[in-house]
C-alpha cells in the first residue's frame, strides 16, 4: 500500500539481495479499506506449490469469468479480475497430478477464455511468463541487464548480475541499468528462466482482426522515453505538434506548452508553424494535496495556484498554448484566465488529440460519457466555455498517422523471428471513435 | 491489524450505528506481513453471495483438509485452517443453483470432514450460525441484550435494541450490557436471525467418546469472570487452591501470589491452610515492553522489573508462592531471587496445575516438547533449579475433580431442551497426559 | 513526547551507552502542540555552557517570579514555571565571569525566592544537583548501583558499573538494580559527581514551619513499594485500613477492594475486623480507551465495563467495599450498582482517605472546588447519590495518626547526619483541611 | 516539523478561519531531534505579551551576539542565531514599563547591532513589522490581496477578504490569489496592520556602502516567476544564456538543458547562437528517494537514474548542454555519460553562472572551499574530468551584466517614494569573488 518508497522498507529489499526472481505491481490508489486485498500481485497456493500473478489491464467478460469461477465453488476474496486470472490458473480442468503442471497449456486456456486486456506475469517456482493478450491492447517490454563487469569494475566481492527485466513502459530499464531489448507481442508467450529468454507461443487473433494497441498510451499515459512499437513516445507526440500546426494553424506571435506533458507536441508545433516557442507558466513545485480552501479565493483559482505565470514571455502578445487532452474542461479554463490577467492578447488552444466521447472498458479510468466535455452542449462552444480565443483538434485521422508514419520507417524489431512480424499494426480509437476491437459482454 | 482499539477509528464504528448483525474476531498478534492475509473474519463472495466465517481452534486434520481443497483447484491467499473452512463451505458438491443455498447441510458436511477443534461464526445475508464442534474443544457462550428501555432511559431520537451475542467468555457481555444466557453445546448448530435464536442441531460425536473441552481454560486461558459448564472460572481456580492445600501442605508463614492471575488459587490456599494471605509482590504497570537492555545489569533483572517487593510484608518470614502454571521455568526464577533478597527465609512455590509434557494440536500455542521445563532433566531437581525451597504441583486427579465438582453441582442449565443434557462431561487434558480426544492425523 | 517505550527509540538509547551521567522527567500527558515545548529537562545554554533542569512541584509564587525574569529582559518560551526556574538559575547576578560559575549559591540564591513547591535536578558538564524544596513537599529519594560484579558475572567485554540515581520514588530503583540508599531532606542540596555523593547543604525552613510532605502521596500517588520517610507506602495504606475499620465498622460478611489501589486498605480492614476478604470485580484489560459509545447502553455502563463479577464471592451477602478516595463521586456509583444487579444485598463504601475539600497549589492535579464532591449539596446524603447502602471517610486525624505512627518506630535514616534528624515531621493535608504550608501569593 | 502538507492538518487551519494576521517560516530540513527547536517563528512572552518573530537569513555577527545577550543573563534554548534576534527585541534596555512598548525603537536598536543578512517579520498582538537588512542582502517582497467581490461573487455568507501578504518571493503571491505591489527597501521598516501598509523608516547603510542583495536568488535559488528589482528571474536567467552564447560560443548542432532549472538559459543560448532547441532528458518522477542501493549497478547509475534519454533527440548530434551551475561536479558527469552513450557524439557543457570558489557566511549552504570544484586540482581539466567534450563557465562581469541591465531598464517602481530610490543597485558576487559585503567578524 502507498507509493513503493513508502511501501518497501530497506529492510525489506535487503532480504531480496540473493534472490533471482521476482515480480511486482505498482497500481493508481484508490481510497478504502479493501483495497488491501486488491495489491498485487496475486499470491495462491496450488496443489503444485505457488503462483504469483501480475496484471494490468482488464478483462471485456470479467463478469461472465467470475460467475464460471464461482460455480466451480470457489469463494472468491477480492473484487477484482486479477483474482479471476489466478483462480483459473489454478483450476484449469483437468487438475493434473504431476509433479510439475503444464502452466503453459494452461495459460493457452485462459488467453481462450478471454480475448483482452491482459499483459500478464506469471511466476511459479524459478520460471516466470510474459504474456501479452491476442490484441496486444496492454504495453509489455523485454530490457536487458548486460553484466556489469562490461561496464564497470565491480565492488569489493560483489557477484556480477545479468539477466531480464520486463516492464509495461521501456523507460524503467534505464533506471536499474538495463537496455531495451524488444516488446512481447500480442498474443506471445515468453519464458523467463536461468535457461535464458524464450518464446514459447504466439496465441492468434481470431482471423482478420487486427492488433489493438491502446492509442492513448502515444498520447497521455507513457513516459515520453518509452519505446512502443519501435518508436519513441516522445517523437510521435512531437508529430502530433507537427501535424495539428497543419490542420490547425494558428495566427499567432508565440507557441507554448502547459508543462509538463505537451512540450514536445508545443515544440512540433512551434517547429512546423514557424513561430518560436516560449516559456509562460512554470509549476510551483510547493502546491501539492490542497487539504482546503477555506474561502472564494482560492476555490476560485483552482489549478492556477499550481503555475506561475512568466508574464515576460507573452504580455502582449498572442498566444498559441497547447495541451495534449482536454477531458472534462475545468483545468484549462483557469490556465487561459491567468494568462489572460498576466497579459495575453488573445489564447488560442489547439489540443494534440481528438476529443474524447467514449467509454474505456480495458483499463483506463475514464470518466462517464456524461462527464466528458466532447458529450456536453456545452462542447458546441468550447472555446467561449473555457475562455479562449479559439479552440482545435487534432483529427483521428491525423492522430493514427503521425503514430502509424513512425512505425513504418522505424519499426524493424530483428530480435523477432520473422513469422511473428506478419502482424499487421493497429491501434484501439474506441475512446474517439467508440469502435471496440472485440465485441462487449456484459 | 493491531489492538481493536487502534484498528478500528471512530468513523469505521460510526458507519455501523445502523447495522443489524456482525461478526468479528481477536487474535493474538504474530509478526510479519503475512499476518494480515490471516485477519478475520474470512469473506469470500460465492455464487451465491459473500459468506463471512469466524474461526477459533485448530483443525486436527488440516493438512488433509488443504490437500482435499487445492486438489478441487481452489488456489489458496494463506496458511491459515479458518480460510480452508471458509472455502470447504463455499464448494460444497453438490453447488446448489438455488437462490438460498443450504448451508446448514454446508455446515453439517464440514463437520463431517472434521472432528475437533473448531467454535465458528458464519455469516451469510442477515442469519448468522454459531457452531462448535462436536468434542467441545472452544468454548463458545450465548448472551441477550435485554431491551435498553427496561433499564433505562432511551437518549433523544435513540431506538431501542435487544438481541443476542455470542463470544468465546462470557465475561465480554458484561462490557456491552448483555447477560449470559448459556453456552453452545458440543456440536450444536445455533442460528440467530431476525426471528431470534434457533438451536437446528447437536451433530454427536462417535459412539463412546466423551466432551473434550480445553481444561486450560480452566486453569489459565479464561478471565476469571467467566462462566464455562455452569461454573465461574475464578470459583474453579479458588478450588485448585484448596485442593493444593491438601495435596501438598506447607509449614510456613504466609501465603502469596504471582500477580494477577494465581490470585485465586493463593486465597483458595489460604482459607484451606490456615495461613495468612498477604501480598508479596506490586505490578510495575511502567514497565512494558523492554526494548533494549544494553548491560548485565538489565538482563539479570529480567522478570523481576516487572515487580516491586512489598519487603514489610514478607521480611523475615517463610512464603508460599501460589503460580498457576509453570511451562518454561525462566520466569518464576528471578521472581524467587527477588524475594529472597528482600528477606524471605523461604520461598516454597506451589503450583495449582499438573507440569506440562505433551504438545497441543488443538490451537493452544505451547513451547515444543524439548523446551517445557518438564521434560528436561532439571526437573529432577526443579527446586534446586529455580532455586525455591521447595517445589509441588497440584495432581491430574487433583485438577479434573476441582473442575468437575462444581459441574456436578451447579452446572444445570434449563435452557437447553432435556436431549441435549444427556453428554456427559468430560475434558481435554492432552498436554498434561499425552491422551488426545482423536486420533491425530498427520 | 509520549510514554518512555515509544519517545526513545532504541538507537537514542544506544547513543547513551557510554554516557556517566544523565537527568529524564516523565510527566503526565495533556493536549496541545504547546505541549512539546513543555518537556523536561529545559535545557539552555549560558556564558559557562549549557545547563538542564527537570523539575517536580510547582512554584506557590511563580506568577510573580516570572514578571521578574520578563523585567530583566528575558523573552520566555513556554508557559511552565520549571522554565522560571531554569532562566533564574541562567541569569542569577552578578553573573560572574568565571571559568565555573557557583551553581550552589545560584540554587540557594533560587530557594530564597520560592519556599516550595520544587525537587530539582540540575545537571552542569560532569556535575547533577538534587534539590529538595525547604517544606519537602515532593518526594525525592535517592538510590544506589552496587557493582554489578559483586553480584553476578559480566557479559564479555562488559565494564562494571556503579554509581548513584535519584528519583521521585524509591520504587524505581528495583527496575534498574539499584538500592533504596536514602532521602534527599528537605531543604538539602546534594551533589552527584564522579567523586560519589555529597551532602552541601540543608537551606532552612523559617522558624517554626514544620516540614509539608504531601500526604496524598501515601492515599493515592504513590506506588506502594516505595518508601517515604522510612516507611513502606503499602504499610501505611494497610494502617489506613485497620484505623477505618475501628473509626467506622459495618456489620457486613465480606470485605473487599475497588482494585487495585485500594487492596491494602481493604486487608487491613479485614485484618482490624476479623471480616473475610474476597474478590468481587476482576480488571478487564480489553477495555482501554473508548473511543465512542454510540448508544445509551454503552454510556449507562460507565466505568463499570471495566470490572467484570465475580459474582460467586458474593451474591447473597453484606458487602463492604473500600476505596482510596472519592472526588468527584461519579466513578463509585456504577461499581455498585453493578455489585447489586449481581447479588450484592448491601453495599456499604468505605474510604481509607478524607473527603477532599480544597484545591492544591503544589503540583496536584485537583478538580475545582465546584466540581469535589465534598462540596456539593449531594454531599449531605452522599450513600443516597451514589447508591451505596451507608459511607464513611476516614478522619483527618485518623489518616495523620496512620501516617506517622510508622514514621515514629522505624523512621530512623542512619546515613543522614544528625544535625539534620532534628527536623520534625510534618504533612501537607493543605487539600483536606485548606491549611497551606506557606502563604499564597497571587 | 515536516512539509507544510503534513505539518499542519485541516482542523489546525479551520481555527485560523477568523484570525486577521499571522506569520511563518518554511526552511530546508536537516536531521536530528534539536531540529524541532529551530522551527520558526520563534514566539516568547515578554513582559508586554508574546512576540513572534520569523527570520531569513544569517547573522554575520552571531558569535559574538550570543555572547552579549548570554552575558546578560538569557539562557538560550536554540543554536539558532533567530532566537539571538528574538531575545535582543525582548530584552533591548531600557524596559519600558509601558503597556505598548516602542518595538520600532527596539527593531532600529537591533539593525545598529547587526548589519546583515535578515529578512524579519516581526508579529506583537495586531501589528506585524517587515524588516529587510540595510543590505538587502535576502529579498522580501510585498502583495496585495485584493478584494475578491471584485473579481467573483462571494460564496454564501463568506465575508470579503482583503488585506496584504509578505513573502521572501512574489511567486507565491499568486498561488493566494494576490498580488505583487512592490518590494521592502533595504533598510526599510514597513509596518501591517488594520490601518493598511505604511513605511516607517529606512535605515541607512555605512556610507559608500552599494546593496549587496544576493546574486545567486538570481542564478538558482529563486523560482522563475519571481520578481527581484523590478524584473523577472526567468528573464535574468534567459539574459545569462545569451550572454553566455556570446562569450562561449560552440559549434554544434543543438542545444539543450539540464532539466528544469536550466530551461531558461538554453532557451537564451539557443536565440541567440541561432542552434536548434531540443530536449534531450526527461525527468523521472518515479525515482524518489533512493533508499538503497544494493549493488554496484545502481551506484554507477547515481544521479542519471533520474532521468531518461530522449534518444531520437540528439543521436549522431553535438550537443550544448546549459547547466545553471556547477557546485561539486558530481551530478553532471552521470549526465553526460548518459548522453554519450545514448548516441551523443560531443556535449559541450556551458554553465549559465561563474564558478563558485568561496563560502557564504549570510545564509546559503555551500560546501566548503575544499569540496567546491573550483578550488580542486580537476578543476584544471574539468572537461576531461567529467567527461565533456568541452567546458566553459559565464564570467563574473557577464553575470552581473546581465542581471543589473534589466534593473536599468525595467527597474522603476512608481510605489516608492523618490528618496528612497536613490540607492544604488549593488549585488553580493562574495562566492565568486571573495569579496564580501561587511567585514566579517568572529
Amino acid at each position: 500500500m502507498g507509493l513503493v518508497n513508502t511501501a518497501f522498507k530497506p529492510e525489506d529489499l535487503l532480504k531480496l539481495r540473493n534472490v533471482n526472481l521476482g515480480i511486482g505491481h505498482t497500481r493508481y490508489s484508490t481510497t478504502g479499506i479493501s483495497e488491501l486485498q486488491n495489491c498485487q500481485p496475486f499470491v495462491v497456493d496450488t496443489l503444485h506449490g505457488k503462483i504469483a500473478v501480475a496484471h494490468n489491464g482488464e478483462l471485456v467478460n470479467a463478469s461472465a469469468l467470475r460467475k464460471k469461477v464461482m460455480r466451480h465453488g470457489v469463494g472468491l476474496s477480492t473484487s477484482s479480475d486479477s483474482e479471476i486470472i489466478t483462480q483459473l490458473l489454478a483450476l484449469t480442468p483437468p487438475m493434473e497430478e504431476l509433479d510439475t503442471p503444464d502452466w503453459v497449456a494452461r495459460i493457452k486456456n485462459l488467453m481462450s477464455e478471454t480475448p483482452t486486456s491482459y499483459s500478464l506475469l506469471v511466476m511459479y517456482k524459478d520460471v516466470i511468463y510474459a504474456v501479452r493478450d491476442p490484441y496486444g491492447n496492454r504495453p509489455l517490454s523485454i530490457g536487458r541487464l548486460v553484466p556489469i563487469s562490461k561496464l564497470h569494475s565491480l565492488g569489493a566481492g560483489e557477484a556480477d548480475t545479468e539477466g531480464w527485466v520486463v516492464s509495461s513502459e521501456s523507460c524503467s530499464f534505464q533506471s536499474i541499468g538495463a537496455k531495451y531489448y524488444r516488446e512481447v507481442q500480442p498474443g506471445e508467450i515468453v519464458q523467463i528462466s536461468k535457461n535464458g529468454l524464450k518464446s514459447l507461443s504466439i496465441v492468434p487473433r481470431p482471423e482478420g482482426d487486427p492488433p489493438a494497441f491502446c492509442i492513448f498510451e502515444y498520447v497521455y499515459f507513457a513516459r515520453p522515453d518509452s519505446i512502443f512499437e519501435g518508436q519513441m513516445v516522445y517523437t510521435v507526440r512531437q508529430r502530433c505538434g507537427r501535424q495539428l500546426a497543419i490542420e490547425a494553424p494558428t495566427d499567432a506571435d508565440v507557441v507554448s506548452t502547459v508543462p509538463e506533458s505537451a512540450t514536445p507536441a508545443a515544440l512540433g508545433y512551434a517547429q512546423q508553424s514557424g513561430l518560436p516557442y516560449v516559456e509562460v507558466l512554470c509549476k510551483n513545485r510547493y502546491v501539492g494535496r490542497t487539504f482546503i480552501q477555506p474561502n472564494t479565493r482560492l476555490r476560485q483559482l483552482g489549478v492556477a495556484k499550481k503555475f506561475g505565470a512568466l508574464t515576460d514571455n507573452f504580455a502582449g502578445k498572442r498566444v498559441v498554448l497547447i495541451d495534449d487532452s482536454i477531458v472534462r474542461g475545468n483545468t484549462i479554463s483557469p490556465i487561459i484566465k491567468l494568462l489572460k490577467e498576466a497579459g495575453a492578447t488573445e489564447v488560442h488552444i489547439r489540443v494534440a488529440s481528438p476529443p474524447i466521447r467514449f467509454p474505456c472498458y480495458m483499463g483506463i479510468n475514464i470518466p462517464t460519457k456524461e462527464e466528458l466535455i466532447a458529450n456536453k452542449p456545452e462542447f458546441e462552444d468550447i472555446a467561449g466555455y473555457i475562455g479562449a480565443t479559439s479552440v482545435r483538434y487534432l483529427s483521428v485521422e491525423g492522430l493514427v498517422s503521425a503514430v502509424q508514419s513512425g512505425i513504418e520507417s522505424h519499426g524493424k524489431d530483428e530480435k523477432i523471428s520473422s513469422s511473428t512480424k506478419t502482424t499487421r499494426h493497429g491501434h484501439c480509437t474506441a475512446c474517439l471513435t467508440g469502435k471496440y476491437p472485440v465485441e462487449l459482454e456484459w
